[in-house]
């Protein structure tokens, strides 16, 4: 593609409302038209890069047995009250009444769609299992989209759904998908991690994400070298390393004044000891349950998403001074487990394991010193709701968790019964009994994982493209386009390319050198073919690779088949 | 693929509101699946034919220069402003607020959001011509949609738009865009007749509509062999052979008594001379034009698309009886052209041609004849308003129109500069003057497309798919799946054609013959394999293809060169 022919007009103008690389970097290189807030256009370069990904996704998906359809839009809401989202989505979910006033929204996934097909369609064991998938564009009424293509409103994404008659076939199906999903990225050429993830308010059991890490993702990832790897939301850690008791067994609890020391590092250093020899205790209250009592070690956190899949809650939020101190009888900040009741009561491990500790008096300006559970304390019911951090024991291994940061680009999940039972979609088994179908979904961020690949992949000059989603391979510049032996030169040299199957932008245009090096470095080709007038003088091409920008003179004759080398 | 593991569930329930062919059988071959009125799943067996279609169509879009990009389906309300769409679009136009309350629309044509990105990045005419494409989905929120995709709510269709800089520049590529559908059609294996047609409320001049043949078809083509083709709604003739005149020209007016006679074929008939000899005067008003007497030849009709466009209103209705009465002077049907005053006159050239005729009174029960143009009655303007029809002389040559029907799949528009006017899409011209972009738009309907094959391309019995749009290549029928010498050559051709790159639908289900051969004439895949017990025996596989179903009984090793022989 000669350049000048093409539909590409780079700019050094940053977006205002561009916060995160990849949307600069879109916007910059021309792939990516703003036209209203979390909607754009793909413009001719960035659809490029999303048809190679697209192509990936359809051969892996197709590789692995799902069968491709697509789902409309715009979807009645009929099918969303039988499942029962349409009155728990909230405001994301984009509500449309028709010319006769009759309620729509516009899909942001479609389990209600696909499960009333196959309600239709299949009445037996024998006819399951099956997995559909759709690349179809989604919306999300994101009260304040941001991040470009990373958290759009309408967006494009591949959606699959898998039924099944038992555990075992989703179990194979579930990991066929994983699979896929690794190829994908492995074909993407990106580097990625499959997490344990929270199953969120889609609902179900098991579910993994597919991190592209990334140093700027808005994910953070705790790992380990044995391969266990998850979501920080969700992510476990072994037994913490236990700290060392504040005193012996027959040491009794002592009380302590400390005035306006709230805050567990304060008290520790007031009281000479680690905050890992201390107790914090939080009360969290929610729309729908009673108070609950939470403690932790004094030196690690709560993980809020652990507690609220434990209370069964969307939202845990913390008590504010009034509930504190009716549950605690004193102001926040002199919490503890000692006389505490009335209130459930949830001990993490991290604090179920110290032996001897400090905490909160439940009065004001003062803590407790010595305490021990049973003995000062009610021992509370044992729980996980740490906050994994680095540094932390694997749960699998006799290793020690590190922390990464990655974007989610795909989420698959166990989504066991929870829509074929509100919408009825049944099948007999072979004993001739009515069952609800055992289902998956599974899905992956077209438009994001090319932002992601952006945000793994780049300088502070541009993109540096990954080959499998660069828009070209090859960047053939003429920096002399008025000199006709230049341009015979670079003409041949581009239908050489050409022949040998690569895609090759051919910057033809009438700029400076320097333009077309800045523009060349912003929009990441790989493999950049430097055609001018001095190095032909001596036979020579320039060429280079994006990624280190070494550049290599190379006889004319020989230019072709580097090009394919280092294309490869 | 073996149909075991595909999605392919055929019916023999039409369902109630199929009322088109391509409807009844997309539902029945396990093609389609209704979501809502004029809302449809593509299921596996439909997104393969889709699929198909789109490719060919991105094939010849980019060999014609166009580049894809991909606009949102949500669109702000701003744009359609600009444009004046806004308040133009009714009610077809999908309106819709997001949680903010802000305006958008799911756009079912997109020339605001490609202007807006155009005028953001073109700045001079070196930087023109541009020709921009994209194959998104579009609402357009029919009152009553019907016919399943051939007029669908939701719907995929190829959109392009082509910006230039002068009037020769969109000549050529209207004509490149205009090969480029003819190559689509024939890729698709497709009779089509490209026709001049009315370029609607999208405004601008030139016109074409890409006919899919079908006696099914919505549409009325008139065609000559010289390759005059055109929309009934736009067709002109040559001059119709002229009716022999009543009398010579010394015979004066004569009113005739015609109690109760007011349609022409009666009046012709009592005053024993050929309707071809009367004249017809027909009363017209529009919302916005006063009224109008236009007249036509007796025996012809008036074309209200043609008369829509002389008058330049939407839609012109026939005059109610007061208002005829108030402008002629008389009932309804007893119109004429003597002594009409204090109206517009229109006379279609049929009309004008005529030399001595019969025609109303203007006064009940009463009709004149042998009056004449000039002496008798004010000859008027000279128009074509004229409906063609078959058997009328062809206009570019001495041939003979003829009429078929034909479904729109493809349209092609000469803009003008309405969107660039209206939204301010200028460049700078060789002169450094300001001037609005020429524009050409471009659309065509994939699912439309897919629904128009089957339109043209069956028979009582299901599907007789071409081809290139056949969602499988080649069917293979095991006659008898629970015998293990026939599943095992079954099995063994499946692997030797799917080598050869065919893409070949192995039904490998444990049903009867019968069921078997009814859905493989209902989905009509092109080439079908039968192998079942008795021909092994013989050596013997049978192959037919689905267009005329004659059998071939082959040699086992022939099979292979003899499928591949058909399937091209």
């Amino acid at each position: 593609m000669r350049w000048s022919q093409f539909y590409l007009f780079t700019t050094r103008e940053v977006p205002r409302d561009a916060e995160v690389i990849s949307h600069q970097l879109m916007v910059r290189s021309g792939m990516l038209k703003k036209l209203a807030a979390g909607i754009y256009t793909m413009m001719p370069m960035g659809q490029r890069s999303m048809a190679k990904l697209e192509a990936i996704v359809r051969r892996e998906l197709d590789r692995s047995g799902a069968l491709e359809v697509t789902m409309p839009t715009i979807q009645p809401a009929e099918l969303w009250q039988e499942s029962d989202r349409w009155s728990v989505y909230g405001k994301e979910l984009l509500r449309i009444q028709d010319r006769h006033g009759r309620d729509f929204c516009y899909a942001p996934t479609a389990e209600e769609v696909i499960t009333d097909a196959v309600r239709h369609d299949i009445r037996s064991y024998k006819q399951l299992p099956v997995s559909l998938y759709q690349i179809q564009t989604k919306f999300r009424d994101e009260i304040r989209p941001r991040f470009g293509l990373m958290r759009g409103r309408e967006f494009l994404m591949k959606d699959a759904y898998s039924f099944h008659a038992d555990a075992d076939s989703l179990d194979q199906t579930y990991r066929a998908m994983h699979d896929a999903y690794c190829a994908i990225l492995e074909a993407c050429g990106l580097e990625y991690k499959v997490v344990d993830a929270d199953t969120g308010n889609i609902g179900g059991k098991d579910s993994n994400e597919f991190m592209v890490l990334a140093e700027t993702g808005e994910s953070e990832i705790v790992s380990c070298e044995c391969g266990y790897a998850a979501n920080t939301e969700k992510a476990v850690t072994g037994e913490l390393p236990s700290a060392p008791p504040l005193a012996a067994e027959e040491v009794a609890i002592e009380k302590v004044e400390t005035p306006d020391l709230k805050a567990v590092p304060e008290v520790a250093d007031f009281l000479d000891i680690e905050p890992s020899q201390m107790l914090k205790l939080m009360i969290y209250t929610s729309e729908t349950e009673e108070p609950v009592a939470v403690a932790v070690r004094g030196d690690r956190e709560i993980n809020e998403i652990k507690l609220a899949r434990l209370l069964g809650v969307d939202h845990p939020v913390l008590a504010d001074d009034a509930l504190v101190e009716r549950v605690t009888g004193a102001p926040t900040g002199f919490a503890g487990p000692v006389g505490l009741s009335g209130v459930r009561f949830l001990v993490d491990r991290s604090a179920a394991a110290l032996m001897s500790f400090a905490c909160g008096a439940n009065e004001v300006d003062a803590h407790f010193r010595f305490a021990r559970w049973g003995r000062d304390a009610d021992p509370g019911e044992v729980v996980d709701v740490l906050l994994a951090d680095a540094g932390d024991p694997c749960p699998e291994c006799d290793g020690t968790l590190q922390k990464t940061r990655g974007i989610e680009t795909g989420h698959i999940f166990k989504l066991g019964t929870k829509y074929s039972e509100n919408m009825s979609c049944n099948f007999l088994d072979a004993e001739g009994n009515d069952q609800p179908m055992i289902m998956g979904c599974y899905g992956l961020g077209i438009g994001r994982t090319v932002a992601a690949a952006i945000e793994q992949n780049h300088d502070d000059s541009g993109i540096v493209w990954p080959g499998p989603l660069a828009p070209f391979s090859v960047l053939l510049i003429s920096l002399n386009p008025q000199d006709e032996e230049v341009v015979a030169a670079t003409d041949e040299l581009y239908g050489q390319l050409r022949n040998t199957g690569l895609e090759v932008l051919y910057d033809d245009r009438a700029e400076r050198a320097g333009v077309k090096f800045n523009d060349a470095d912003l929009i990441g080709i790989p493999v950049r073919v430097v055609v001018g007038k001095r190095g032909l003088k001596e036979g020579k091409i320039e060429l280079s690779r994006r990624i280190d920008r070494e550049k290599h003179l190379v006889d004319r004759a020989d230019v072709v088949e580097k090009v394919v080398e280092l294309s490869s």
